[in-house]
């Protein structure tokens, strides 16, 4: 290979949350010319964000598993510097990289750990995807938030005194990765006065969807893929918006 | 037509923040089948999200155009009224409707309005898509929330004071409908110290599309398809993380 030769571009895609027909045309146009994928995937097991793209994906190409141990804690950055070193080799080789990134890769998402490695050295084009977050709210068929509303979008990971704060102090509202967090939250939502707002999704947009009022859970935890929705109080806004309170 | 014919289904379609390729294969198979398509339109002129989704429309689908004035202050709620009425005709037809909604139908979008209106008396079903809250971070290359960061997603249209605390309490920063609002909010990441982080994208995905530090921007305004990104601080976030800030 010539010194000269043009390096391969690296695409980070959006395949977003789980209904195969939630890629978008561009993402599946992608994949369907790309000589390489990559995905991030647990320790053993199958990759979530290839088993959403599975249908778009052809037998000739060459697969890079980026698989990164699930742990409390610190996030494992090994695997990250492996899986960079693996594409940087067939950008090298100037061929195209799509990485499959659940949802979207820029929004709470591991592609971030491989556009730092990447971005600077190497033609980087980003496919944008729907995310989780709306994808839970069309399967509640709930109105998240409106016009003049904010919306906050908190990791449950959060230590019960900031997650008390920042929810005391938000409009709109979602609570992402709520899994094994589900009875603190909730306790935290009650404390607030939140709870009969609020609603649970879990696999949203899969075959195995649930929605349920979080004052109608029983259980302590909530699966992995799950979130909270709290929607914003539209009317009021509209009642502040014409005593003048907001600028539109 | 008799009195028990099965109503038709109205469906919510996020058609993306612009690039026709953003649409979702879901969409698209929607958009072929449906004899009937609706959409917001400003009072003269083109409807935004019908120009993105033109491509996949059919001659011989009926159209529905609700024009609604774009003002300051209150949102009118008669051109909804006659909306809702138009579709709920087609609807009590047996005829399923795609109301087509620029990003996603329940995320700042207008759709909330036919949504209350319709959502109690007919099937509903809502398409989620891409927003242009992920296509701006795509344009700028920028991951906008990692891990255990939050991100706050407030409207421009706030007032000063009420703008400026919530941005102060905020972790990453997403800052819509910027246009207008633009020289104020300015000074206000000026005062709280968050110029030199943040990001202004226009057009995101489409082919006018510009990304600008928000330090380099001289005019006074921005354009209405605006938004400014502040990135978390995931670095930050992750030295919170090993000291047992957070509790993944």
């Amino acid at each position: 290979m010539s010194a000269d030769k043009t390096s391969g571009r690296l695409y980070g895609i959006g395949v977003g949350p789980g209904d195969p027909e939630l890629l978008t045309i561009k993402a599946v146009n992608i994949l369907k010319v790309v000589p390489v994928v990559a995905y991030p995937a647990p320790e053993s097991g199958n990759s979530s964000a290839r088993t959403i793209a599975a249908t778009y994906l052809r037998d000739d190409q060459r697969e890079i598993e980026i698989r990164v141990p699930m742990r409390s804690g610190a996030v494992p950055m090994a695997p990250y510097d492996r899986g960079a070193a693996a594409i940087a080799a067939e950008l090298d080789a100037g061929h195209d990289v799509a990485v499959l990134c659940e949802g979207d890769p820029l929004f709470f998402g591991s592609f971030m750990y491989l556009h730092d490695r990447l971005a600077g050295r190497y033609p980087v084009k980003v496919v944008p995807g729907v995310t989780s977050l709306t994808a839970c709210a069309a399967s509640a068929g709930l109105p998240l938030v409106g016009r003049n509303d904010d919306l906050l979008i908190v990791p449950a990971t959060l230590d019960d005194a900031s997650l008390e704060q920042r929810l005391s102090a938000a409009s709109a509202i979602a609570i992402v990765k709520v899994g094994r967090h589900f009875g603190r939250v909730r306790s935290i939502l009650d404390r607030l006065g939140l709870t009969s707002r609020s609603v649970l999704v879990a696999y949203a947009s899969r075959a195995e969807e649930t929605v349920q009022k979080v004052a109608d859970v029983g259980a302590d935890t909530a699966p992995y893929f799950s979130m909270i929705l709290i929607p914003g109080r539209q009317s009021e806004d509209a009642s502040a918006n014409r005593s003048g309170r907001f600028r539109p």
